[in-house]
């Protein structure tokens, strides 16, 4: 099983911007969290950050036969149909996982463009929300194994 | 530890209402699958479902020094300001879980008074984002304890 | 044939209040004309009003598998999704009988969670809706019957 | 008793547009429909149908004398407050009477200029609402006629 | 001098339909009121009304190469885009003549189309602001007479 | 003279809810306060409070031949019509009494479906706002005994 | 009779501020014109320029007793409810005299607080629109005296 | 202790402008009744009612040092920033007083600039709520001077 | 192979109208070109303007069973609904070809109802755009043609 | 060169009101900077603060033809189109300079009538923005100058 | 002539990606079918695709003195204003091509920055629209050309 | 002292773009200025443009810990929450200066998600605002090293 972490604009900031809102875990800490979580259920990872919507893109697509992407996009979440409609595209199954409660926040932090387009939100859990995402991403793959089915994009 | 798990209207009817949309897992399967879950956690459970707004808030009060919520208000989640204010009085630690998506489904489901008051959300997954929320809330008690806090209601 | 008949907040004032706008009949004056005319067709009625949302979400789960619904939701129209939602989960063929013309009235009366989830309206004919409605399920039912159809929910 | 029966834009196409929506009877079925049971009650019947507003308009002032009013605009419902103003001048009793549930369709077609002016609505019933229709204005008039009252516009 | 001078949609009607807000004079009193005056002027006057949008645009269009318009255009104010369009292509001076002051009535009749391409609006004194139309139209071709101009459309 | 006195969702929580927003004061000190002032002034006084919409609106219905309400929805303020058409059907004068200044919290919390069925409103003061509430329901009520009137619901 | 002619804001500019829209006559053209005509028909007038709206509003309470308001408020049309109440307060029969044709400018132009409390409008024909409204006001006053009735205002 | 009492645009025709809704006591009968209960109650009182909204604002300014104000600015509320930015500048402890119940009139009534700035509002209660709202400054200022604090503005 | 070329309101002053924008050749020169490309081709013409709604809609009904429709609906595609509906119902293959670009011209230009119920738009050529749409209607008939089948409305 | 410097309602309190938001010099403090530089650069001032609008307007209009505006309207910049239209006017160059960053407050406060007819804004620089607004209608001046134009209002 | 095709976001999957909407030709097709026909009538073409908005800018300018621009931004359409100022920069013809009719999808979908800078739309027809769309340009050119004028950009 | 200076999209075409809007300077020419300023200031000066969102956001981040920002971000200024997610992450004080007056423009101009986070705006003065920007923020840096403090970002 494969899976892609995508992190967009600012969030290479992480641990050192705001602490108080998005805990004080660097995107290192986070992938390192991820990355023996991952070890352990056997799943092979590759982690991106980018502060270019078109990097983020192109990584979707060039990940497009893999088995999961679990994706904060920052600030692009709210402005970015491109984003939303890369994931649609390619059809991977793929969790949104917000570091705090947009819900509490700005208005226009309310409205998300990727919504629509994953299996679903995991959001104001900080850095746990990454590794609960990987294990729902996990359970799932393994009844669709066991089901004899395959369900990546492409 | 102990934890209230609310449900609110038509929840009852899951498993046999729209399955494509809610999964076929009915209330008791879920009650049961977190009960087990629970009990090797150590946690205690109250676990209720009622289609009165009023019911609801009353549970809430009724277990306001108790250290968590999980709760999935059905479509009181976008009319009811009554049961955040519950909530946000008893200032209780709680997980909104919605079964479906509901980024992706009518417009008056994208808004929710309930998403503001609580810790975070877990969304789109169907029974498993009980079960994701409990490990959730364990962890954050677990590490409270561990600092020698305490964050129960009133 | 099995018909239930809902009537939300307030109608237990009909034909105190108001008259001028909602008519001199009272509850109990609908109720035997509807009663008289089911009896005539060979329809089983069950007739409830009640103040409480939940209440009447309560005896739509109960009436799930009868054949028909007529409801006058009162205000509730305006603000219960929840309501709308048990309409749509038992898939009940309903009819929305509200006693006065809506869309001459305050524009916040004008929108309606219930109707997309209904068969039809009929508004603004006072008790005489009622009566019709009563008329169009049998016709359905009847016609369904004649098909060798079922419809009843759950 | 003498009735106009007005079909807008559209309505002659009636059988062969979208039957799965509109039903499958035809402009003359439900003509035939009326007529016969125009015959038994007593009622002369005006039955129109144009594509040309002006001419719905003509056609409402010509029978401003008339004890009634079927109207079906068709989409003139929703742009035309030139029609709805022949209405209230002249001042007749008129039913509206939409075919299918304009509430569970497009929202344009969820507003009506016609709707406020009328007596009532019976919409989504298919042709079996011209019927309805009929016998409610008839049941109207007798009521009047036997007050000794009179209501044609004018 | 030539004016035109056109009424829209139930304007027939005036004199019987609701008098208290649109006066007891008919359309064949206003006609004879203007054609007095007009004689005096030395003005030649066509006047029409009619129901049907079309025969107004119609009637614009023929008389492109006279001196002037007044129009009442009744409920098309609100909803013609084609009617507005006919009178700027035609490049004709207009004035606007509401009987009553739309300004104190439904707000959707607050709205014009035709406002933004006239001359300017006289607009709450019935009757006597066509005859006020006139003289301003006839100040306005004479000082362009006097000015060697001309301003006909077309 | 007869006064029912009426609070919603939550206020069961007063004094220990947020007091810097609320005061300090629980619903038993404003009850006692207002049975005290009642005695004096030769008030009977019923004093309610309920989470529950449904029996809010049974409470109003029943004290619908009093001689006036004091009542502080909460929460309810902003999203039942029903409560509010339960005030214009009984037409028991009412004041509606927000503990605090709601024009300087949330957006949602500035509508009101009450406030424009009720006599007026007295907002900020705390549960000095209750006692206020009841010296002008008095002073109403004296003066239109001397008139002669009567002014209870029903 | 007696009328009172009011300029609102920058109308002491007219003439030298942007002619091709607001003509090249001043304020005092304008009123040597209406002095001229009022002198005809046995008019007192009285004249006033203020951009202060508190000046506008002394002045027409202390003319609440005359016989009719000639009014350009100029800006204040778009944002002072304030005057506009001080009109329907006295009940001074007013005519709002817009200069310019402001449906054809800013959209926040197009709102006016004044037109719904005035008799009626002329707008867009510069300073003849000014003496229409005279003429128009003593036509009023004349058929109200024929008529024996008195309409001034307090 | 000194309070502020300040009326803008148009109260100084109460009494003799629409009785029905805003009571028949003219402005000076208010001031007598003021000016009596302030003797009572030890205070000293500044009574003024202006057209202008600058005159509204200096007074505010000149007494930032009293104890409290009560206003009704009349249409400024629904227009002024300027004024409440006077009030929130002072820190002036403010009471809002409109004579009616604003929420049952005009939409552009209901929004108001003034009531986030001020302790709260008494509504709908015509020349009372001046009375009451005396007595409510009365009672906080003696609170404050048992606590020994101090809360003039400036 | 059966085309028809429908024009609505104003387009009979093509070539004289604003020639900046709608370019200089008259609905004649159109005709012509369309006339002669369609001999070419082998296409029977009918070409149609009206400034009726109604003689359009009755067009559309006429050529129910012919193969494709080339429309510019003028100011009537934003105001009509019935129009957009007769292309629906008979199910025509359309073309959309306003000669301007719409979405550069005042924002009321911007909304269409005819535009989600054609084949496509050809926007901003001219007279172009027509002949452009005759040429992609003929090719989807070839290839319709090719593949047996059929596609004619009605 | 002469340059007026105006300052709307409330900002004489300046210094003593939120010094945290609007910084803790005076108005008399940033006159003094502005008077030294103004020597300096050999220019004539005028320094107003009015809380009248009507004032304002007065004193553009009376500087009609001098050579420049430097202005803080307070909270007039977000209501008033009067002093937004004196400006245009008299055509004067004006710098608009509100002490704090508006678009970090109040949404009201982020619209302005006053931004679309000035050459430019600075925002949020505290009583630094005055001196800069000095220096850059001084450079402008002098680059007018240069070129032989002239550019006073009037 | 000189003619550059450009791409944006997600577009580089077409033929895999929704085909149903899309249509199964591939990019690579659709340049083979462009680069052929642009071989004919002697057109220098450069083909980009990126999911970089950036990367779409830079060629714009890059390509700032050729003869059109045929271009599908994809999702950028209704997100980049940036894209759109590039265009009118440069004042390169461009004609947009959206593949599927964006009219009859998701309403955000509805909005385009780019419709109001370009010379016209295709929208709808797959890749028959870059063909038609190269023809146009062609046209245009090849009669600019004989006008002897010029029309390339910066 | 160290100040970034930063250009969005599209800016390197300045000076050839529209020069009426946005002058003649080339951004050459506008480097050159400040390069002669900032030398004479002893402040060292990093100038970029990129059409390149994300090179934006990245340059922000590279220069996190510099003492200021001078940034214009073209038409990323309505869209981009990313960018001003950069600079409120890194905390530098920033100054935004967009060339032309975009109150004067487009409605989506008049929308910035830059201006909340920014220290303040100098709008509409050309190149001079840059300029302007660059002694404000040394001004800033000299008062804060007097005071012994620092505020570079990071």
């Amino acid at each position: 099983m494969r899976v892609l972490v995508l992190n967009g604009p600012n969030l290479n900031l992480l641990g050192s911007r705001e602490p108080e809102i998005y805990g004080s875990e660097s995107l290192d800490d986070i992938e390192a969290v991820l990355r023996d979580r991952a070890e352990q259920l056997g799943i092979e990872l590759d982690f991106l950050q980018s502060n270019h919507e078109g990097a983020l893109i192109d990584a979707i697509h060039e990940h497009g036969d893999w088995d999961g992407v679990i994706l904060n996009p920052g600030a692009l979440t709210h402005t970015s149909i491109a984003l939303a409609d890369a994931l649609s595209a390619t059809g991977l199954p793929a969790i949104e996982v917000p570091l705090s409660n947009v819900h509490a926040r700005e208005p226009f932090r309310r409205h998300s463009y990727i919504s629509p387009v994953v299996w679903g939100q995991i959001a104001g859990f900080g850095f746990r929300g990454y590794r609960a995402a990987l294990h729902l991403l996990h359970q799932r793959w393994t009844e669709r194994q066991a089901e004899g089915g395959s369900e990546s994009g492409a």
